[in-house]
């Protein structure tokens, strides 16, 4: 660790000393001298650092820190009698892994079990999970607030804001993973794969290993992320990913025969497949327990090699975001505010990118809104980064099913032919450039196609998700982003160069916003003018713009 | 390629000197020269070579030469009248990835539709599959013996004697590749992974890039593998392997909606899934053709996005090895042979290996038989590398099913609490330690451990299939070796060094003749006689063991 600290440093002064344009973004970074003693220097993390490791400079271990793990036996019977029996043997200090995308499939039951140790008995956990929970509800966040977890592992703090309180005055250190590479590492670590390379996270801080994990009470850095060793194949550079193993794993599903077989329901699935298979220990919480044969082979989702210890489900499933659709749709038109006619006119234009036929991801926000402006004839196919393809509409109130949510974690729908499947799937499908196209909000756009939609340094850590992963093959998968022209402080959202941390270098092609449409020249750099709303002309867009850009000869009028 | 061949011819001559013993296996290697003329040398493929490529000395590139490849029109219809349509446009060279395991889950239809194009139509094609079909039958080898494939990527050639012929008269190009290997590399192509770290086939021919790829009309070889980066993860060190991507996908599945979702029955779903995934255009078979909405989310193995074209399968499901048990089981004893007794005698010893709920793999031949002598009270699941956990007895002759076979090929049941899954699953399950023990037979075991299995080389090139697979982690899963203690041509195959290619190096635990039981000190290299045979004594084990040994203090008598 001194080492690579030390690393950090030598190479950051020099980089820091020109960013000025990014003072406000501070943090102060404790590094470890070769003697061991501690010195303290102003870095600005949120900035992308230049920098390019080769593999020699680190060593690898796959391994987390870990505690004794229970033996398994495997000539016993699986079947517990309750939760707080599974548990009582897990000590202090385990990596535990634990499903769920929000609290979707969340292993409630197992969880309110290891809270019910307390933290005399059980504390120093390091838990590996898509996100945190929520506050005072369920998920990890009832061991967070319980003084029970040191370490997280995630992709998504989301707003658990006591949980950043914790983090940003070192009570608990957080690692922030992108949501696929934390699939995909997982997934590498139950399949004796130590190592992997993603395109996910390459020229951003996850590269840099520039996010801080642990601050001291003083709110000083005293541990960063990883910087990842990179790699060129086909011409295209790539960061090497490790294996994440745990030492326990704790997961829901909806039918287990006791051999263990287990077969989960739609959206719950995302994580806990991968989970059980990555961990020395897996504990499943059925809401069905069925006797062997009752489950079809064709149908196992997880094969019972993988479960230790099976426990009857006694908490109900959580609904963390409830959103319906009314009955009866309206059809008088309401009143639109003009922030709401600007948005419509965005998210109509963001609605050509989608062609018929398309598998499209689409971000929260505007995007979400352009499919209702597609002609019925025209349909696509909407893959939601949790574990869906085929999404659809809201639900009506009298047909939510907590086990379908989308990735902002609200209720949602699927359309015939839809499947679902789990986060590696699902992050597989997106970084395999298999999406036709993702519309995505911004935070800033740049001339060149960067793009920053997921961090203000000192302001927003939320975390990521899948923002990172969405826009890793842009060759494959067309970046399209849809965003109001000017942030509500005033400034121009499309840059020439994004101060604010990446989601991903280069990587959009289009950028949609209220006032007009901007192609982008990802190769070469670049912006061109292609489309003014209307009552807007080139001056209006010139002077709301931090970037030059180039007017097409045949500008046109965005309909 | 020239810096390739050049690098490895200067590695090999001073192990060559040094490696008189292999003389009969020898082949000749002609490399080429940096002014590029050739110079044939004469090298012992047969044996490993203890080389360690650091990856500075290669460039990647993890994509095949290719054929243009169709364009993919979303918006259109999926549905295609016939085999022949769809594959009209495929070209000559391209990079074809054909599912199925042996017979089972092949697309016989549009295998059928390459061959009527012909040679002067379409040729010259690189296909990707864990075997080539059998002859005269079905599967590639309709296209390989019709002279329109130039390249075979595979696992086992199995007894496929005509494209043996090929490959050794340079008429066909084969790479072999472990089964598991395989079928992660292409899962890593259709996941935008270009390269992931494996224990497997670590210290063999694989890593050493040291199998004859393609020979001269001579027998002189012309290419040989690639030999593999290595890197040391955890104490251990690993190869790295690259994606394999494929122009063409050509799968069968049971039931496909017109959105291109579909469904697999038991161990069809090998490496379909994984391919459509990784190939720019997916063509499926489908024995079920539904409407929308006709699969439930849950239930689709493979989404709709991963598949291009759909055709009606036409051709029947083709079961390669048929094999079922008597009815009515008979409980007369049958006269057994000497050679029966020796085999009953392993058997019955490797059944002690088999504890109680322990999920194990068994081989070919006498670790088969191993389960039989179990006693009732005593339940094992066995694993099928093709994908299944619960594998039964061989089928009654009215409940055939051509889609469930074994890793031999054979048709085979499923026990109650069976579950079945594709390949990268399946090596996942095994290369991540998860099963208990695997049971191999042997050609050569040594003293320290060292397993050869697979080949002999100039005699037997079969390709290794699973089996490096299988002894990749074993600190988890225990190697066990039943074989008979002395070959038919007389010479032990307990050996002090192997001098066959090695499955793997280092791997047994335990070795169970027909005359004694060693175990294997697989850290410092050594064996201790622990157990013999009933009329077997110490003298008798010495004389006909090609291996220095020791005695344990408490011999004891093999039941």
């Amino acid at each position: 660790m001194a080492g690579v600290a030390q690393h950090m440093l030598r190479h950051r002064a020099p980089v820091l000393a020109r960013q000025s344009f990014s003072e406000k973004l501070h943090v102060r970074l404790a590094a470890v001298r070769p003697d061991g003693r501690s010195e303290t220097a102003r870095a600005a993390w949120g900035v992308r650092l230049h920098l390019d490791f080769t593999h020699k400079s680190f060593s690898h271990s796959t391994r987390q820190r870990s505690a004794v793990v229970p033996q398994v036996n495997r000539g016993g019977s699986k079947l517990w009698k309750s939760a707080d029996d599974a548990v009582a043997d897990i000590e202090s200090g385990s990596v535990v892994l634990s499903s769920g995308f929000g609290l979707c499939g969340v292993a409630s039951t197992l969880i309110a079990a290891l809270r019910n140790r307390g933290p005399e008995s059980l504390r120093s956990l390091t838990c590996v999970s898509n996100n945190a929970g929520a506050e005072g509800r369920g998920g990890l966040a009832l061991l967070t607030e319980n003084g029970q977890v040191d370490r997280m592992i995630m992709s998504y703090l989301g707003p658990n804001k006591k949980l950043e309180r914790q983090y940003l005055t070192g009570k608990i250190a957080v690692e922030l993973c992108p949501q696929g590479t934390l699939a995909e590492r997982i997934r590498a670590a139950g399949s004796g794969i130590p190592a992997f390379f993603t395109p996910t996270g390459g020229q951003t801080l996850v590269q840099d290993g520039a996010i801080p994990v642990r601050f001291d009470a003083d709110g000083n850095v005293v541990e960063f992320g990883k910087p990842r060793e990179t790699r060129i194949f086909d011409g295209r550079r790539y960061l090497m990913e490790t294996a994440l193993h745990g030492d326990v794993a704790i997961l829901r599903a909806w039918k287990v025969d006791i051999a263990g077989n287990c077969r989960f329901r739609y959206t719950t699935k995302s994580f806990a497949p991968l989970m059980a298979k990555a961990a020395k220990l897996a504990i499943v919480e059925a809401e069905n327990i069925v006797e062997v044969g009752q489950i079809d082979p064709n149908d196992v989702d997880l094969p019972g090699i993988f479960i230790d210890r099976i426990v009857p489900a006694t908490q109900p499933s959580l609904v963390e975001i409830l959103k319906t659709r009314p009955v009866g749709e309206s059809e008088e038109p309401r009143a639109k505010g003009e922030a709401q006619i600007r948005r419509d006119r965005i998210a109509r234009r963001a609605a050509k990118e989608l062609k018929h036929g398309f598998y499209v991801n689409l971000g929260v926000g505007i995007p979400t809104l352009a499919p209702s402006f597609l002609p019925p004839s025209q349909q696509v196919w909407i893959q939601s980064e949790n574990g869906i393809l085929g999404m659809g509409d809201y639900p009506l109130p009298d047909a939510v099913d907590p086990d379908i949510i989308n990735a902002g974690k609200e209720t949602t729908t699927l359309v015939p032919g839809a499947a679902t499947f789990d986060s590696a799937e699902s992050f597989s499908m997106i970084r395999g450039g298999h999406v036709d196209v993702s519309v995505l909000g911004a935070l800033q756009v740049s001339a060149a196609g960067d793009l920053a939609n997921y961090m203000i340094p000192g302001k927003v850590f939320k975390g990521m998700g899948g923002a990172m992963d969405l826009v890793s093959d842009p060759d494959s998968t067309k970046i399209v982003v849809a965003t109001e022209h000017v942030a509500r402080d005033g400034t121009s959202k499309v840059v020439q160069t994004c101060s604010l941390p990446l989601t991903g270098a280069r990587v959009v092609s289009t950028i949609i916003t209220d006032l007009c449409v901007f192609q982008v020249d990802r190769r070469c750099g670049g912006l061109t003018l292609t489309e003014v709303a209307p009552g807007v002309d080139v001056e209006e867009v010139r002077s709301k713009t931090d970037a030059s850009f180039t007017v097409a000869e045949d500008l046109k009028a965005m309909e």
